[in-house]
């Protein structure tokens, strides 16, 4: 996409350069394709820029595996050993987070899905990476395992230079309001229409 | 996404396994983001399955450079050395094809994109690659430097299982038609309308 050029110039007291750093709140939502896939883009252009991203996959379940969870603990790997990009780290739910595993089976999404939001919100506040993807975290906000209006006061209120992407269907009209840029993948065609099922390299 | 269950079964004579093996045409189309970086996210999980994949850029400037690009190349850099992942190719139209850089900067724009489809021809009937990303192919499609007809023709008649996914906007209907997957990204709030500027670690 070309850079963009504003269609306006608000009258806020700001100068370019400072509403140009301004941190984003962006939500991909829709029942289309491509709301998570094109978060991890945005996550790979922050390790370009040598900045730490924090990706936090809710409601997947801990034995699914995408490829982009691959490509990025690579490069954060290569971070690591070579000093390449930036720090990047990616934590699945599924059965439990990586910081908080515990023993036992017992598996309690509702809490372990909040458990999740609280790391954020102690991560935010210490401003641990310059972006976060919270992938698929509208649902725990729609089944009410997650306050919404915690969601925007943290947001709202977050310290320093921290983008947040959103991901899922149906987001919250809360959240929509809060956010600064909001995409709708719709499906336009798709091959389970067609009775096909899910392949490697494309669903996962 | 969790993976996909069909809606309907079709009387094809297929079984689920031909089926599910089908190679894909998708298109990532609408005025909002996303649209690359979901289809170079598809390109991720064909890197980590080992496949090879070749991105096309069309319309960007050679001096223009996103994030992912520099993800995908050390990612194919590390294939080189390590044999991680897949072997991957990106190559941008801008001041000439890496295939065919000639002296001069005479450019042709409507030559160097023809230049670029037949390139892609000559690499579907060689089957080059497993997955094409065919970034902003719609523009010279639109234009008429590409024979849209010729397209059609070639994508449905390429051999063997390769995906092509095509993005831009306004993708042609012969296009949509042709097509498996289609997803339309629709910009439902954008911080350009609040007078911000494009951003490192978001726009690239």
């Amino acid at each position: 996409m070309p850079q963009g050029v504003p269609t306006t110039v608000p009258d806020d007291g700001l100068t370019t350069k400072q509403r140009r750093n301004r941190p984003l709140v962006i939500v991909h939502t829709g029942d289309g394709k491509g709301k998570s896939t094109a978060a991890f883009g945005l996550a790979l252009r922050h390790w370009n820029q040598g900045w730490p991203v924090g990706v936090f996959q809710f409601v997947k379940s801990a034995k699914w595996r995408i490829g982009e969870q691959t490509a990025v603990e690579t490069l954060a790997d290569l971070h690591e050993r070579e000093g390449t990009g930036g720090p990047m780290e990616w934590h699945k739910m599924g059965a439990g987070w990586s910081w908080s595993r515990k023993d036992g089976d017992e598996t309690d999404h509702a809490a372990d899905a909040l458990a999740g939001w609280q790391e954020i919100k102690r991560r935010l506040a210490a401003e641990t990476h310059r972006m976060y993807v919270l992938d698929e975290f509208t649902y725990p906000v729609n089944w009410g395992w997650i306050d919404v209006d915690d969601v925007v006061e943290t947001l709202a209120n977050r310290p320093g230079q921290q983008h947040v992407v959103i991901t899922g269907r149906r987001a919250d009209p809360k959240i929509i309001e809060l956010a600064d840029l909001v995409t709708e993948m719709t499906q336009v065609k798709h091959p389970f229409e067609q009775g096909q099922k899910g392949q490697r390299g494309i669903e996962w």
